[in-house]
Formats: C-alpha cells, sequence, structure tokens
C-alpha cells in the first residue's frame, strides 16, 4: 500500500517552502493549509474570538509536524477559528491541503497520519483549554515563567496574557500576589526569578 | 477501493448491540471504544477530572454516530478522560476498536470516515469549551434553559449545572437573578420559564 512513484513526484512538486516573519498572523482558511512541516523557528496556535481574548492551544516548534485545516465548511464551527502567530522568524514547508486531498481516498497510509495528527491536535487543545478551566491563573502564570527557564525575563505582560489566555490586567495583579509573595520581583522592564531553593 | 464482501461480513459479525441504562458513566479505555452507533436514547460526553467538575463537550442523539477512542496511549493525554453519561437508556450498536484496527490500513474510506468523525468531536469539543470561556454563565443558562424547549422545566440545580459545566451554587445564584430580571420564575420543584414576547 506505499505511495507510488509517479504520486510521490506530484506531492513532492506541489509542495512550497515558505518564509514567515515574526508576529506575522495566519487564520484558517487562508492558503497555508495544508500539512505544514515546521523546518526552524516557532509557532503558537490559538483560538481566535471576534472581539474577545485569545484562547492558547499549543505550540509547534522545531521539526514538528501539523495538519492545518480549514474548519469552516462544517456547520458546526461557524464561530471557530483555529489561528498560529509566528513567535520566531521561521521556516515552513507546506503541502497544500489541495494536493494532500487529491491523494487521501487512494493511501490510507496517508490518511491515518492525516488523522493522527488530528487526533494529537485535538488531545493537546483539549489539556489546555481543560488547564485554563481547571488551574488557578497564578499557578498557570508561575508554571508559565518557569517553563522559559531564565531567572530574567523580559516578557510585557500583555504578551505573557496571550500566552495563557488572560487579560493584561489580571496578570499585572498575579505578578504582585507572587512578588508579595517572593517567587519573583518585578521591574518596569524585566520579571526576575528568585531562587526558591534559599527559601523553601 | 471498496470493503471487500469477506471482510465486511466480519465487521458485522464483530459489532455488538449493547443495552446502556440511564445514569451508567463510560469512561475512556474502557471496552466500549470503538465505533458506536446510537440506535436509541441519548449520551453526554464530557471532560472528567478527577477531583474536579465537569467540562461539556457534546451530546450523541438518535442515530448518530461517534468514534469512541482510547487517548490514554497519548503522551500528552494522561490527565486528559473523555467520558460519557447515559441521560435517557439507550442501545447503542457497537464495533470494537480492536476490529476496526484490522482495517483501518487497508480501507482508506474507513480511515476516512474515522477521520471525520475525529474532527467533527473536535470542533464540537472546542466549540464548547470556548464557550464556556468566553460566554457569561447567566447567558448560557439561558440559552440551555430555552433549548429545552418547555415552559415548565424540573431538572435540579445540580443537573442544571452539570449540563453547562458549573456547580449548583453558582446556578443557584444565577437562576435568582434571571428571575429578578423576569426572564423565569423557580420554585422549590420546577423553573417557569415566562413568556418575553409580552415584555420585550
Amino acid at each position: 500500500m506505499d505511495i507510488s512513484q509517479n504520486d510521490r513526484a506530484k506531492i513532492i512538486l506541489s509542495s512550497r517552502i515558505l518564509s514567515l516573519k515574526k508576529n506575522a498572523i495566519f487564520f484558517n482558511s487562508h492558503d497555508l493549509d495544508g500539512l505544514l512541516f515546521l523546518k526552524s523557528g516557532k509557532l503558537r496556535f490559538f483560538l481566535s474570538h471576534l472581539e474577545a481574548r485569545e484562547l492558547p492551544l499549543y505550540y509547534l516548534n522545531n521539526m514538528e509536524v501539523e495538519f492545518f485545516e480549514d474548519f469552516s465548511d462544517n456547520s458546526t464551527s461557524t464561530v471557530l477559528d483555529i489561528a498560529f502567530i509566528v513567535e520566531k522568524n521561521s521556516e515552513i514547508l507546506l503541502i497544500p491541503y489541495s494536493v494532500l486531498n487529491l491523494f487521501r481516498d487512494k493511501y490510507s497510509v496517508m490518511e491515518k497520519f492525516l488523522h493522527n495528527l488530528t487526533r494529537e491536535k485535538f488531545s493537546k487543545s483539549l489539556l489546555s483549554l481543560q488547564n485554563i478551566l481547571l488551574i488557578p491563573l497564578k499557578d498557570r502564570l508561575l508554571k508559565f515563567l518557569y517553563s522559559l527557564n531564565k531567572t530574567e525575563i523580559s516578557l510585557t505582560h500583555e504578551e505573557i496574557a496571550k500566552n495563557i489566555g488572560s487579560s493584561r490586567e489580571v496578570i499585572s495583579r498575579n505578578l504582585k500576589v507572587l512578588e508579595k509573595e517572593n517567587f519573583l520581583k518585578v521591574n518596569r522592564k524585566k520579571i526576575i526569578i528568585l531562587d526558591r531553593s534559599d527559601i523553601l
């Protein structure tokens, strides 16, 4: 059930290499739909919603693959819009959705591969939203700051908010609480993580 | 690329008809994994979480199909547990996951069908969690009560809470607010929806 040499060539010839600039945002139903292989850089996927805050879903890191699909043909999801923002300058290899579609009926191995990507995306997204709903914001904030693995963090409160699905005001308030509890110090420009090993 | 008569027979012979009693709960990694066709009744799917509240995902209604899969083999989702509760006595036809798995590599048409079910489940679930995160509880509560299409509702506050992913206390408080705003009346046993056409 292998993919024939002829079809393989067609797929390879259809693929494009694209450079994405930092901070660019791509929405679904865009011409970036398809199988997306990240050669370098970092993409952050989120649920976007008109006039509302962004809900973080997951990251795509170096050498990872993503099946970025348009959901707008699905009747249940007219308000569901998965988007991504380019966190670092990135280079991707894209096999367009339209090309994949030509071969999905023919090769179950390809369909199974795409199915697994959808399934993985599904569980990562649910997990992220579940965390937002169940884990107190202060804990998520601390976990996020620790995950950066730096003692000095120069992200704005706004940027942190986007990453954990909150607002600037709420982040600022919670940073103050964490400062009082001696987890960190907040400067005008930086957040300094304090060494807890001295205290704990 | 049709399914051969032989394989078709194998699949049909593997299917089981099961009666599910009202209020029974089924978790993932249970022997109900597989392709599930609801002949009659109603199932409510939700995310369950140890010691935490349930997060509602979607319903399975009469004649609908669901691919109920075990996610526990997936490294990212050890804490992600999709479960369902039987809302009405139900009868289902189940094709076990183990049997489906035998044919997924062989028939792309089957893999594509399962993929579409996963995709649908994905968008319905995200939409539901997005609503919990973005739509104020009072609005969701009213929308849920209207969706029942009854003027007298005899659900407990606890039951309503489970349906929209909240707690009994929060529901009771919000019902009082809606009562003050003349949307409904709350009795000891019933909620009575008021006709807004007289007022609006």
